[in-house]
């Protein structure tokens, strides 16, 4: 397993971290099976869109925000509950097919480590398992 | 593959179930691998999020409910197409990384058994890649 | 791995596919493990969700486009940001536990792909680990 350290600028951001991702499938042994990305916490979450027009990403986080959940009247006292909600929405991990060594992602797709409660210091884990 | 049963008490419930899936690792032989937690119902889910503060998963059964689904015209004659719509929005599967037989959960990660149906008698699926 | 070619036939669509992932399985030598069904595609999601009535994936669609997506306003020039949320939200792969060389899916589990900026020809990639 390996660990990425990311240090997060806004309360919402989502950073492309498929170079990160290919270089620890290339370091590994596995040339043929599946990467777990995932990232540890309760108010972020990781996901693969878009990274060649990088105003997707920002139309993602207006998109989420719009959803509302800021007028809600949450009882989690630290008010970050919108935040816990777009991570369990988006999700805290992503699978990605490995092949002769490398990911198996589309054309447009790149990995994204999505912060929904930063500016924040945050891992993301990945492991390979396969063959 | 091991089978958790549950029996729900409310139309929407989140239960932790972080304990049995480290049991189940423990009991497993596997030291470094994935464990996949997957639920075969179509009106349920399984998240992974806070479990120290129980106002987190209350707060998110309000954010979910807030979106509306309850007030669509829909054709599904049951009635529960809100709680299918969860249930994609959020996945019937998680997976989590293991290392020296056990869970790499972050510090606040708990996971989820979610109801969005109930109350039922539910199954959740458990089991392990690795070695 | 396997590759799946769809061809979809209106903006958004789910098109059942779990002929073609239990038939993968099948002629896989896999009797044991772990399904990964993957799209490479930036506004395409894979799900499961019920595949006996369907009208429960007409109300998927219809609870997703009740968003209000489509309202915002978005700074992507190709117009289809709704689209790549809808990726997001739903995720572009899900897995499936096998046992005995089926897919352990519950009685009205289906897998489905999600096409959220069709018509367009699209992929789906099918992979097993485990033995």
């Amino acid at each position: 397993m390996t660990t990425i350290q990311l240090k997060t600028g806004s309360h919402d951001q989502l950073i492309d971290i498929t170079a990160d991702v290919r270089k620890v499938i290339k370091d590994s042994n596995i040339k043929n099976g599946i990467c777990v990305v995932y990232t540890p916490h309760t108010t972020a979450a990781i996901t693969i869109n878009e990274n060649a027009d990088p105003d997707v990403i920002t139309d993602m986080i207006t998109g989420l925000n719009s959803l509302g959940f800021e007028k809600l009247p949450f009882r989690h006292m630290e008010g970050n509950s919108p935040s816990h909600l777009k991570s369990s929405l988006i999700g805290c991990s992503e699978q990605i097919i490995v092949e002769n060594g490398t990911p198996v992602l589309g054309t447009w797709q790149g990995v994204f480590f999505c912060e929904f409660d930063g500016p924040r210091n945050r891992k993301v884990f990945i492991t390979l398992t396969g063959k």
